[in-house]
């Protein structure tokens, strides 16, 4: 029985000490801790991974009992039972890279989620997916049925309930109302280092530039495009004798290394959103 | 006898074959050789370094001799003498590391020019500068003064006639008629990952918008703000727990990297300006 | 018609100069080159990308015509047809990822090299490598049966006269006349970076050793055990937060990349062995 | 009032709550945390920044009412100061770069500590040191006077009660009853990437193995040859490009990057020497 206790609450004196203690007192281990005071708004922000086998004590009773040191404190508070695989789904275009590192991790056993279904605009991916034996949903986008297009989507995502959207070079910019349904549950992977080239063809606005490294970004997705919280980002050196098309090359492994980061993080409970910018504890 | 050729010129057929048996017929070694073809612009672009001992060839030969050729293939070129040393005017502010880094690797022979004057609108970095037997000019900027104030510096600069001008976190805005007469020869460090943070603080914008990572430019300066072709960039992740003055201290060591590679490069005559951008031969 | 030439011989003045005056010659066009001189032992190294589409030069008589220039100089050298693909032989035991790295970066167009057959000792990964439409050979290693394993396995690449082995994690120690007939043809990727910790378990002896940094090495097999000529290294931070397991889940990432870019240069002919170090023209 | 609590014990239920509760009993503030659970030996061991500002908590009653929960969980621990600098002393021998990015660090106020001495064989760095205002101490090492020479600096060492004994490059090897004297108090850096490259002219070792990274280490120094507990680790990228010269050069910013690391995780408590390895919380 583990758990993942994640707070945050206004700091003051004896937060831990309550946690803590509250801990101790059902015969729990803290397997790992993380806190963090935010300098200027003194906020105080925790991760605790708890393992409760000595109590067995249920998610439901932790959650009830807990209350009453969440209300003193007046946290911000999330119980999350760490044995729960969390439900993915992720969206596609026609790059294919992002999806398979995606899919070949999680069949090794490196991540830890339940991947309910691919979605597409295209068919390109469908053969691949399915041999993994995870459902391939491939809805077309006609022309002029981009409301209809996402009302499918909506309903079909919905009817899943899932705990993390994932637009693994998805292409496509979401409707304002999926992004707020979604809200703080939809990593995007943008293949710049932002808030440099926002939007269209970041690689070709880099190459254009000129500049010596390329990057990319792991974000929230919000109602503004690329501008929700980072949460993580690389780059990688180039010179004068790379062409647009080894940009687009090797920004993949980039784009791979950080959107699996990113996810990583979100499947174990790390990121914390505070204001526009993320918290993440490693 | 060492010699940096530089050529750029339209790519066709016998460029190599034309200069490197030109080199050959005068009993010269090529002691390093770069060449690039421009895949778009279907520019060839070439850096050689010969030595040219066993026949004594004087440079003001040479560069006659090789005039042939040159107009043969169309080319804009430049041949340096490799041993002569390049004259360079440092700019400071109040902070010393970027000016620091510079002196101390000059001082200890990891570069080769010839540290004429280091120009400050303060004093403060005075005893320093000249520990390194360096003169220090302090030109104060009054109020309501600056024309007159860059007036005072560009004499002196152009009495001085360097080959290189190195903002070294400056933090002053060079006036455009600078800028024009010493094109392609002032190199400033920026703080930040361009094209992102442009302007003032670039640090406290990093902070605010969240990146996880904070880098440094080197660039060419011209008349538009932080908008001269990129030589050298470098970057270094940071999280939720550095605070600004953490981005401060930690972006010290990526500008003082980037610009002594920036700085580097220019000495040794391997970087080439192609319209916006630049080519540096590493 | 494009080319690869490749040379090395002893350093003296004129060779650029005869190589490139032979190339334009018969009208070709030198798309890339790069060339070394060892300081010490003077020997000159020089790898040419050449056009030779105008001339329709054929491999044959290109061969012919160079070989005066070749014993001028006293080279060794090699010429290669660039649109050639190679053939590649890959041997694997139970771990799948850097032969999943391969084979998907082959199907994506990544690697151009025709994969002739993939070898194991194992079942395991038949059915992944089958999927690529790539032949799995399995030849179990039975006890005592040493030699004849290697035997069938010997006959097996002799038929197929591959030009190059990988060893993708294959975790058994090639005989002696195997490592000799391919000589310089067998790429192996050895999960430390070398040569600390050589032999079996590496991530142990760094784990044990509490290294801050794991690493992975990318050598051409010899008869000596992980001794042979190194051709590309990396690495990735570790911690005491990291358990051995953490360590062969990190190492996975940087084994693919490193193995990767050392099958990629060698494809690419880019690599010439010196002695028991590498030239790698990048 | 700030206080480093640094403790390791075996692992149990209740430790976190005794010692964060211990520390909200006093209205002291958590400032930073950091804890971890050896997953083999069952070790717990915890990192406090604690500010009693509220309470005044003097140290020694600290200490002394801390003892009580120490026994009962049987500890290992240390009670620090925070605002008291520690004392270093500095040994170097002719290389200064090492030396110089220490001083230059310290006086830019990123270093918190008191620099009493540096201690050299060779007078080449004096002019430099005293510059700092920094006493240096030049003991010449004469032929066949090794035991003298150290019986000289271990009684000018003693008289100080340095708390940390920096190596920045100093060539000599630390006779036995000084390296247990100071035992993990000792940080020397050593020229490679350990445990590859022990002893002397790693970099030439380096070089003839033909490595793709060269690097640096900083450990505590034991009797055993660079064979003491690592604390910090980098390497660079290196190609058959640079000669031996070049590793030189390139090697430095290693050093003293890791070095730099290395004193100021020492400098705040942040490292716990467990066995032959460290744990150091960042």
């Amino acid at each position: 029985m583990k758990y993942h206790l994640i707070i945050s609450c206004p700091d003051r004196m004896g937060i831990v000490a309550a946690v803590s203690s509250f801990v101790a007192s059902h015969h729990g281990l803290i397997l790992e801790a993380d806190q963090y005071v935010d300098g200027e708004g003194k906020n105080f922000f925790m991760r605790y991974e708890i393992d409760l086998a000595a109590s067995k004590l249920a998610y439901e009773t932790f959650h009830k009992k807990f209350e009453g040191i969440a209300s003193e404190f007046n946290m911000n508070w999330s119980l999350v039972d760490a044995e729960r695989k969390k439900k993915v789904v992720v969206f596609v275009s026609k790059h294919g890279h992002c999806l398979e590192d995606l899919l070949y991790r999680w069949q090794s056993g490196e991540l830890a989620c339940d991947i309910q279904l691919v979605i597409s605009n295209h068919n390109d991916l469908k053969e691949r997916v399915e041999w993994y034996g995870i459902p391939f949903l491939h809805i077309p986008l006609h022309e002029g049925g981009k409301a209809e297009h996402f009302k499918m989507i909506g309903d079909k995502v919905s009817s899943l309930n899932p705990d993390l959207l994932i637009l693994a070079r998805y292409m496509q910019i979401l409707p304002k109302d999926l992004c707020d349904q979604y809200e703080s549950k939809i990593i995007n992977i943008h293949h710049s280092f932002l808030p440099s080239f926002v939007g269209a063809k970041p690689y070709h606005q880099a190459y254009d530039k000129g500049v010596k490294l390329i990057g990319a970004t792991a974000h929230f997705v919000t109602q503004e495009l690329d501008q929700g919280p980072i949460i993580a980002q690389d780059v990688i050196e180039v010179s004068h004798r790379e062409s647009l098309e080894d940009y687009v090359k090797l920004g993949k492994d980039i784009e791979k290394k950080v959107l699996i980061s990113a996810v990583k993080q979100y499947l174990d409970d790390r990121i914390l959103i505070q204001g526009h910018k993320t918290i993440v504890f490693k």
